[in-house]
């Protein structure tokens, strides 16, 4: 029986979702309870590959068991053996066909930014801490400009072996309450690092830290020198994917 | 010099702010990063004890210090000694008479609930799980009935040792974002455990499992074991303090 999960998690102690030896992974983690299920090992496959330290709200991944479990019945069977920062939130038996990554059709993370002098202690696993000022008109007419059809070469890292660089954002959305900030970036597909160089850029755009004009000429440089460091883990989550 | 300053801490590896003998106390962590400072032994006081687990973003202290410094400055200077887990936000010099807790006019404190079958893992820290369905219209009806100067005997501890129990609760807002409940309590005091406890009581009476046929009748009896556990302490948040 094939099986689609929603998984939620804290990625601070994690070395990302992809299994690496002898490292705590969410791979590994979900695999590992999953075997205790099916007395075997079972191979997991997640809609995004998230990497160290980035969280999921929405994450999703499919696995095949050979026993047949109820939605509800599977996401206890699962949580009981999952320790308390990663949880099934949903589960349901799917058509052999489905494939978490394969079939992914719109990815949406979040990211947050705590733009203030002092980091709200309560926000440092879940934002990034920014001690210096932004122009939100210009973040979001800088966003604008990212949205669309591009190739998102300078917007990933050198050994990124995907075939193309091309890819569509379809839509980025700011929120600001108090002094954390919140951006939403949804597209058909992320480039590894992207949605993180796209808020590195952003920010440093807006800082005056990149020598480019316009965030329209800095996608068009291709040249991932420009951009400088991408925005650190802990301010991204997987929040939703769309099948 | 008398200053004051707002603190922001999350509570989660704190047994709460007041110092206790070989415990891990907010009061304790910054004490200690003032002696630094001063040379000698400094008293801290804050608006709110806040007990174990309990988080702030909006704590107020006050304290002496023989030497001068700017606000910036100070912030500055404590943080540096500080964990990451507590920041002064802000900090001002004012004037001698000023006392923290004595001149506290109101108080907001913040609980939050992730009322869900599953619990987010990115909440755990700072929410109450609690997995059955709560009816919100009665929740915010019953919140009325708290709202106003009652005597909240039966909303504190047995052991309570303040003069009189009756305290004025001015507002309770409720907010609802997702699976996320979000409760304000505005008051110009609230007892030990006070808003825990209401907390408790909204739950408890939502899910009939309290013997009292209205939240007045709950106020009205004075009877604490009536209420039964009150919430746990991860969910709440002093959030503001007024002078």
């Amino acid at each position: 029986m094939n099986y689609r999960i929603t998984l939620a998690y804290d990625g601070t102690d994690y070395c990302g979702w992809q299994r690496q030896l002898n490292l705590p992974t969410v791979q590994q983690e979900l695999e590992s309870a999953l075997e205790t299920l099916e007395g075997a090992p079972v191979t997991a496959y997640a809609a995004g590959r998230t990497d160290a330290g980035v969280h999921a709200e929405g994450q999703v991944a499919s696995f095949r068991l050979t026993k047949e479990f109820s939605g509800v019945k599977l996401i206890r069977a699962i949580n009981g053996n999952l320790p308390l920062d990663i949880r099934v939130m949903d589960a349901a038996p799917v058509p052999d066909s489905f494939h978490a990554r394969v079939h992914a059709k719109n990815k949406t993370y979040r990211y947050r930014i705590f733009a203030a002098q002092v980091m709200n202690p309560l926000w440092w696993r879940h934002a990034w801490h920014f001690p210096y000022r932004l122009d939100l008109e210009k973040l979001a007419a800088d966003a604008r400009q990212l949205i669309g059809t591009h190739d998102f070469t300078g917007f990933t890292v050198a050994d990124c072996t995907t075939k193309t660089r091309v890819r569509t954002v379809t839509d980025i959305q700011i929120e600001r309450d108090g002094d954390l900030l919140t951006l939403f970036f949804s597209g058909s597909g992320f480039l590894r690092y992207q949605v993180r160089a796209m808020v590195g850029a952003l920010v440093g755009i807006n800082r005056s830290r990149i020598a480019a004009a316009s965030m329209a000429e800095l996608i068009e440089s291709r040249d991932r020198t420009l951009i400088g460091a991408h925005a650190p883990a802990q301010g991204l989550t997987l929040l939703k994917v769309e099948y």
